[in-house]
């Protein structure tokens, strides 16, 4: 192996080019299932290989296979930033190689990790006093509120809005407990009692196919007047509290047991990085610690590892410290709102043509669209659009019908690239 | 913000000084708790901070709190070692930041983790046809396993020997098991029957406490007798198979129906890759396949989200690729039969001494001994050892008593590493 410092430059020198240039690819990797198997070797090579290797084969090989999250024109899912601050904060993470298994095991990474979630919790204008941690993404944080809530409960019934993500139904699965889907106005009528056998219920704030809100205040004052848990989805919409505009959404969120926002979906984290904070510690503490032998320390100290699934955890605080220092929150403010700016500018596109209709008002980043045509029609322009490379969209369903989704969450993005959007859509 | 070339190569010096000096930093952070609490800002920045004041304060807060897994001191736990390719494969997962929720989302990632972990199947020496994925740690590996044990089986008990890791207790308690918690001869001898009501029986291969090995064999076929899932626990030892001289601990690991090893143990990974085979990878898609339809896609292939809890999954395999190439097998070989020879040169200084004795039989890269002196004593030589900073150590008990832990698996250990272990502790 060549000197750390050369291959570092070099992977450095084809990170900076793969980011200047990711405009520049399809956004869709145009290749076909197993296209990327056939030209990788059967079996690991017996020999080493210098490092530059590798960064050929990443042009060579791997480029083309990559759907490009990093495009300015990816708007399907919920569209994110691998901003550059995250992406060298990790490089530290790895260089130093932290497991977090308690405090002893890696001090900074427990302490910073602390520090840098409670600056978010304040950015977001949440309780003081809630404790947060972070998960690698929504689905174990979902699923690690569950299993409080089960604990402490000792009731084996999830309940959550028809358009909950589906991680709520799979931990329910992977739990074994029972799930209640329920239409969101049946949900929030639920009359008294209903709740009396649930562990936990899931509010979504910012649901996956529209970015709707279910009500979270009331959903809270009945859970907990039947002893069950209130945890809120709010993976991709919390993170727009750091804007004081967008926190109507927050309405009711103060009184959660728990809550999960994911910052890298909107706060310019690289994958992955969940951050889950509850206002019972204790609780959580309670439904997780478990420490043998082998782990035990001098130091009458906690361990972040005692509040959900996992026992190492890597140092993913560096870069939460990392974007929040080299961004500032109002550079981050300013990212969402011209984000929010864009999907306005292109809801306004939808809303003007006689042949698109919008299929529910524009809320934060993401618009829901529809062409005035059947389901197959919409199903293939979008087909046809991805094809294209020019832009990535994806879809949902909504009263059965087929929607189309476009969510700006790049921090390349401009207004240029959502008009080309609307353009490769009416080609 | 500055350029990121020029941060990048900032970051890249910051790092190779850092592993150049780590030999020179205290192993077990120097610090109480608090201490880097009360030296961080309250609140984040409003206004963005150039990358250089993160790096700055690498040095001037985060270091001092560090306990350096990167040491070649560091013996406690499992000794690891994120190596240089690893480091770097990091920046370009982070740079390309892939979120591979299904196969469309990234082609590459998907395609690429298949082959990279089947890679590592065949030199383990591992049954053809195994399906193989990376979670993040050995903690979710056996937690999905078990779920689909009891997914499958529909039994809700676990059965594991004594010195099984912590996790398949916490995963039982999580999931709402009953757990079995045995001792290895009890459960060696266990008769028909007894596993009748079992989902899932873990046997380990290299526990933690002192890397022994339950009888796999023997425990596969009683399981497999009574209807239940065999899952292999060899988090750290399995690594060691790509030695053929090694693969004596293998014996009955081709009936198991599940196996977790993690090359972020000893393999030269940075945290966090952990691979999950299955043998019956129907089984684990039944268990875990989960298709909203704003996930569909018009593709007929599947994802790897469909074989594990999480749904958003990090580019974890550019890491692995980047290891298995740059060192090459034999190299990776090289490395752990060095440790493993460290670990004999310590194990032969303890036996040499008529103050120490060996408490278990030296396995792998690992020996467990004690002082000839009381529980108290030997926790103080342990702890007095720590806090010099020239080591770092942990401990187990073994039939009531305190033991001492050496783990080699750092590959810039040296055998003067070793001889100073043991001069610290006899100091």
């Amino acid at each position: 192996m060549t000197s750390f410092r050369e291959d570092g430059y070099a992977a450095v020198d084809w990170a900076a080019r793969y980011l200047e240039e990711v405009g520049d690819h399809p956004v869709l990797a145009q290749v076909s299932p197993g296209e990327l198997s056939s030209k990788l070797p059967a079996s690991a090579p017996e020999e080493g290989e210098p490092f530059a290797n590798v960064l050929r084969d990443m042009d060579e090989l791997i480029v083309p296979s990559l759907t490009h999250w990093q495009s300015p024109r990816f708007f399907a899912y919920f569209a994110v930033t691998a901003s550059e601050p995250g992406i060298l904060a990790e490089l530290l993470a790895a260089a130093t190689n932290q497991v977090a298994l308690h405090w002893r095991a890696s001090p900074a990474s427990t302490e910073l990790e602390l520090r840098v979630v409670d600056w978010v919790r304040q950015l977001l204008g949440l309780p003081d006093g809630w404790h947060g941690h972070i998960e690698d993404t929504a689905s174990t944080s979902t699923l690690a509120a569950i299993i409080a809530a089960r604990h402490i409960t000792g009731r084996n019934v999830v309940v959550c809005s028809e358009h909950a993500h589906s991680s709520v139904e799979k931990a329910a699965r992977m739990l074994g407990m029972e799930l209640r889907k329920q239409p969101t106005v049946e949900l929030a009528m639920t009359t008294d009692g209903s709740f009396d056998d649930v562990a936990c219920v899931v509010a979504t704030v910012g649901t996956t196919s529209f970015a709707s809100v279910d009500p979270v205040r009331a959903l809270a004052a009945k859970a907990h007047d039947a002893g069950a848990w209130l945890h809120v989805d709010a993976a991709y919409a919390g993170s727009a509290w750091i804007c004081e505009e967008e926190r109507w959404s927050q309405d009711g969120v103060e009184l959660a047991d728990s809550l999960v926002v994911n910052p890298h979906k909107w706060l310019m984290l690289p994958m992955d990085c969940s951050l889950l904070w509850t206002s019972r510690p204790e609780d959580f503490r309670t439904a997780f610690s478990l420490v043998p032998e082998y782990l035990r320390t001098p130091e009458d100290v906690y361990a972040l590892s005692e509040y959900g699934p996992a026992l190492g955890r890597r140092f993913r605080a560096l870069k939460l410290w990392a974007v929040l220092r080299c961004y500032g929150a109002e550079e981050l403010r300013a990212v969402q709102r011209e984000h929010i700016r864009l999907a306005g500018a292109f809801a306004d596109l939808v809303e003007q043509s006689p042949d698109w209709e919008l299929v529910a008002p524009q809320r934060l980043s993401l618009v829901v669209f529809r062409k005035n045509a059947s389901d197959e029609e919409n199903e293939e322009v979008v087909e046809r659009a991805n094809r294209s490379g020019e832009i990535f969209l994806s879809h949902t369903k909504l009263d059965g019908r087929y929607c189309i989704r476009l969510a700006v969450g790049n921090a390349r993005t401009t207004e240029a690239d959502v008009r080309r959007a609307w353009e490769v859509l009416n080609r």
